[in-house]
Parts: C-alpha cells; sequence; structure tokens
C-alpha cells in the first residue's frame, strides 16, 4: 500500500515514522523543507510538490486547519496523484459540517473518505499511541485498519458518517482548551500566593481537581518553558470552531467562550506561536503576577 | 486513642468508619438525629451535644463551612470535652487566612491544630483512601499519623504553616469547579448534538480532553441522576472562597468566576441541593436542549 502523509507537523510526522517503522511505503508532503530533508533523513520518501508523486493507495491528511485541507481536497493535484478508489483520512479538526461536506464531494470522485481527528499530542504520536476518532463507511474503515494499527493506540469508531469523528473531536477540544485555561488559572493563583509549583503539580495530581491537560502543561508554566508542542494559535483556531458550531445550535459554552477570548488575548499579544500553556502570561500581566522563567 | 467526629456528612462518615475499622474509640456528633443512629448500628458510638462527651484526645472538624466551624471551635462546649493539648485536625474548606487564624487561638488555648482539607470524594472516604492536604506544626503531624493513614491513602505535608493546606485545597477546587462546569458544557453541547452521551464519555475518558472530574461526573448527566453526592452549594461556597482569595490577591480568575456564576445560577434555579452536575441543567435550559431524565 502506497502512503502520502501530506503536513508533517508534530502529529503527521509522528504518524508518518509510525507508518515507516511498520513497512508502509510512505512519502511525505509538507511546505517545510528542512521536515522534507528530516523525513528522508529518517528513511521516508519526500516530495516539495503534489504533481511528483502518483499511484497512491492512501492519503492520510495531516494539514493545521480546513482552509488548508480545502486546498488539497479540491485545488492541489492530488485527484491525479490518487489512484481510483484511494482513501482518503482525513486528521484535521474540522466542524462536522465541513467534514461532511468533503465527504460528500469526494465520494463523489469515487474515492473513500474517513473522518479521523487524532488526540494525544505530540510524544504519542511520534509513539505510534495517538488515539483516533474515526468515522466513515464500513469498507473504508476496513481498509484504513492496518493504517490505524501503525498510527494509534485506540480507534473509536464512531458511526458511518463523516462528521460523526469531529463532532466527537470538537467536544474533546472544548474540554481540553477550558482545561489548559483553568490549569493557566490555577497556576498563576498559586505563584501569588507564593506556594511551590511544582508541589502544586504534585499534590493536584493526586487530588480530584487534576485533568489530563493539567498534568501535561501545568509542568511547563511551573518551568517557564513555553517550547510550542501544541500553539495557542491552535486553540484560537479549535475553540473558534467549538463556540461556532455550539452558536449554530442555539447553545451556551460560557466557559469555551472565556477560554477562546484567553488564547485571542494571548495571539494579540504576539504569544501566538508559543506553547498553549502561555495563557498563563495573559492572566500573569492581568494580575502582576511574575511566572517563572517570565522574569523582565 | 479517644476520637471526636464533628459532622457526619459523606466525607465526615466515611472517615468516622474507617475510624472504627482501625479500632480508635470513635464518638460521633452530627445534628441529624438519623445519621447518628446510623453511626451506632455501623458499631459507632454518638453523641446528640457536644456537652456528653469528655476526655476526647483528638477531634476531627467535618462541617460543611467556615461559619459552622468557627461555632464549633469557638462557640460549642467543645473546649470542655477535650483532654489539655488534645489535637484538633480541622478538614474544613475555608479561605488560607481563615485556617491560620482558627489555628493562632487553638494554640493560644494550647492545642494542636492541623490545617487538613481532604479530597477525593464520597465513595474513596468510604474506603479510607481520601486523600489529605495537611499543614501544621510538626509535632501534631506526627501525633495525626496514625489517624491519617486510618481515613487516607496520601497525605501531603505541605509545611508548618495552618493555612498552607487550605491554599492547596483552594487551587484543587479552583480546578474541580471548572472542570465539572466544562463536563456539563460539553454534555450539553453534546446532548444538542444528538451524539450518544455514553459513547462521549468512553471517547474523552481515553483523550487529552479528560479530567478527574468528567470521568466521574459526566456520567451522571448521562444518566440523567443528580442524586447529591455532593451538591452545588459547595461550589458556591469553595468558589466564593477562591475568587475572594484571588480578589484580595488582586489576582484576575476568569474561568472560575464564569464557573462560579453557573453554580449561582444553579441554586437560584432551586438546584443548589442536587449533584454538582446539575450546572448541566442552567446550560440546558439556557440553550433549549433535553438532557437525559429531564424530560418534563
Amino acid at each position: 500500500m502506497h502512503v502520502l502523509i501530506i503536513g508533517l507537523g508534530s502529529m503527521g510526522y509522528g504518524a508518518a515514522l509510525s507508518l515507516l517503522k511498520q513497512g508502509f511505503q510512505t512519502t511525505g508532503y509538507d511546505l517545510n523543507a528542512e521536515t522534507l530533508n528530516k523525513f528522508e533523513a529518517d528513511g521516508g520518501h519526500s516530495i516539495t510538490r503534489l504533481e511528483d508523486v502518483s499511484q497512491v493507495d492512501c492519503v492520510l491528511i495531516f494539514v493545521v486547519n480546513a482552509m488548508q485541507a480545502e486546498h488539497v481536497l479540491f485545488q492541489s493535484a492530488l485527484d491525479r496523484a490518487l489512484n481510483p478508489q484511494a482513501l482518503i483520512i482525513n486528521c484535521v479538526t474540522l466542524a462536522p459540517s465541513k467534514a461532511s461536506e468533503m465527504a460528500k464531494c469526494m465520494h463523489a470522485k469515487g474515492f473513500q473518505y474517513i473522518d479521523a481527528p487524532v488526540s494525544g499530542g505530540a510524544a504519542k504520536a511520534r509513539a505510534g499511541k495517538m488515539s483516533i476518532m474515526a468515522s466513515g463507511r464500513p469498507d473504508a474503515m476496513q481498509r484504513a485498519q492496518p493504517l490505524f494499527a501503525a498510527i494509534s493506540e485506540k480507534v473509536f469508531h464512531l458511526g458511518d458518517e463523516p462528521g460523526q469523528g469531529s463532532q466527537m473531536k470538537l467536544i474533546n477540544q472544548l474540554l481540553a482548551g477550558v482545561h489548559i485555561a483553568a490549569a493557566a488559572e490555577a497556576m498563576n493563583l498559586a505563584t501569588a500566593l507564593k506556594m511551590d509549583l511544582h508541589e502544586v503539580i504534585e499534590v493536584i495530581s493526586g487530588c480530584a481537581g487534576t485533568s489530563w491537560m493539567f498534568e501535561n502543561r501545568a509542568p511547563h508554566i511551573a518551568d517557564g518553558d513555553y517550547t510550542p508542542l501544541s500553539n495557542v494559535d491552535i486553540f484560537v483556531k479549535d475553540l473558534g470552531i467549538v463556540t461556532d458550531e455550539a452558536t449554530k445550535h442555539g447553545v451556551v459554552t460560557p466557559l469555551s467562550v472565556q477560554a477562546y477570548q484567553l488564547y485571542q488575548q494571548a495571539t494579540e499579544a504576539g504569544l501566538g506561536g508559543e506553547d498553549d500553556s502561555a495563557v498563563a502570561k495573559v492572566l500573569a500581566a492581568q494580575s502582576g503576577t511574575q511566572l517563572p522563567g517570565t522574569e523582565s
């Protein structure tokens, strides 16, 4: 099976490496030349234009947002690179309606399509242990099985309709986005109370106040290390999708709206490319607190 | 060692049972006669007035709030019930400054005092597996050790100053309160999207959006079961403490403020005595969604 991966960011690169390890013929495509060189060095095949690949059986899409995904699907040379009935696995976080629409267009061209957003972060992606929230027709899901096995620890089959996977990702991002902001708020208050931030992490991780995101992101704040694993701008995008979708259904989401504003404020403060835990810097600036590693 | 427990609510009752199991001479005091009868049936000794107990070596306080704790410490017959140098372990969630103040007064009377808020919920309390965030003088901490071993799985020693335990509890409640509200927000949106709520719980619990509170409370919403394990009013109280303390230090806590408002709205809607996950009902009413078990 010839697999093409489009978008070698933190999640895509991890998936590509996992596929290589499992012996898949894997071609990587990205706009970043340095990333492509690294992928070649890691044993992959890379291309700088989609025109330079053909006879692809399966394409995994790991670009950043809906706009890029639409460009890949509708305005690129992808169609010509794909074999007839090729399998398209779209791992981008999208509005559910967008995922349905893309699936409809791709089905009309005779391709198979799976709506397959992922979760777990860069480290899990690299270990082949991401989680996949997948929906699509049974024949497509069956064909994807060996690929999913190579890149993930858990695959959730959420139904036959593309869009159902994206709905679940939406719920996950609502919670993840609010939890990161809550972790930032807690760490900023703990700083003001002159508490030992590493002790806070140790204790809270064993108490009812913990979350996956608290355990993952609070150490970044305690260490003052905002090297981006997943950056602020991703949550500006994802909480934008969450609040748009909620508004469309007349649903109130006051915490998501509040967290969304924090991520937007962080971006406006020039922190968009930093780790998403940098929302703590916005709170610190508004509170007059001095977080570790941010001494001026 | 003769131990007195004041307040046999969900946490206090669990602690009292654990002490009985470990062979401590345990007296229980509560305003609820039914609870006292149950405690007698479970093998404990109960009293209906503090005047009816004496020669107490250690008192564990598990009342609901600061006002009740102040009443117990300053306006009751407790002093006369306690042996000289008795150990007072205060497990109530309090503002850190309040905990310091109480400790000062009790030290002045020659008693030992530990600031010891707890976490873990009713089930863990009953299993002797709560977490304790303790601070106090080393001699008091050492004397409390066998009691803590009987009622808890983890004891965090957070310093020699009463108030340090309450600071950590404050951070825990900030996170716990926001996470419950976030879980309610996510489940309400999932309801509007016509998702299978039990599937949402299964998937999210394996993804980065999970939290201790999501895994514990989201099932209440999916099952439409708002039997109070910990009720809405407790978070009106605890997020009140969080936001007051933050304001006192000039610290912004936008998510806590937002969650606090939701709990207050729930109380105003007559839901104060229901499980804290009933904040979902406030969101549902504002969104026109129909949560499980709330058919009118």
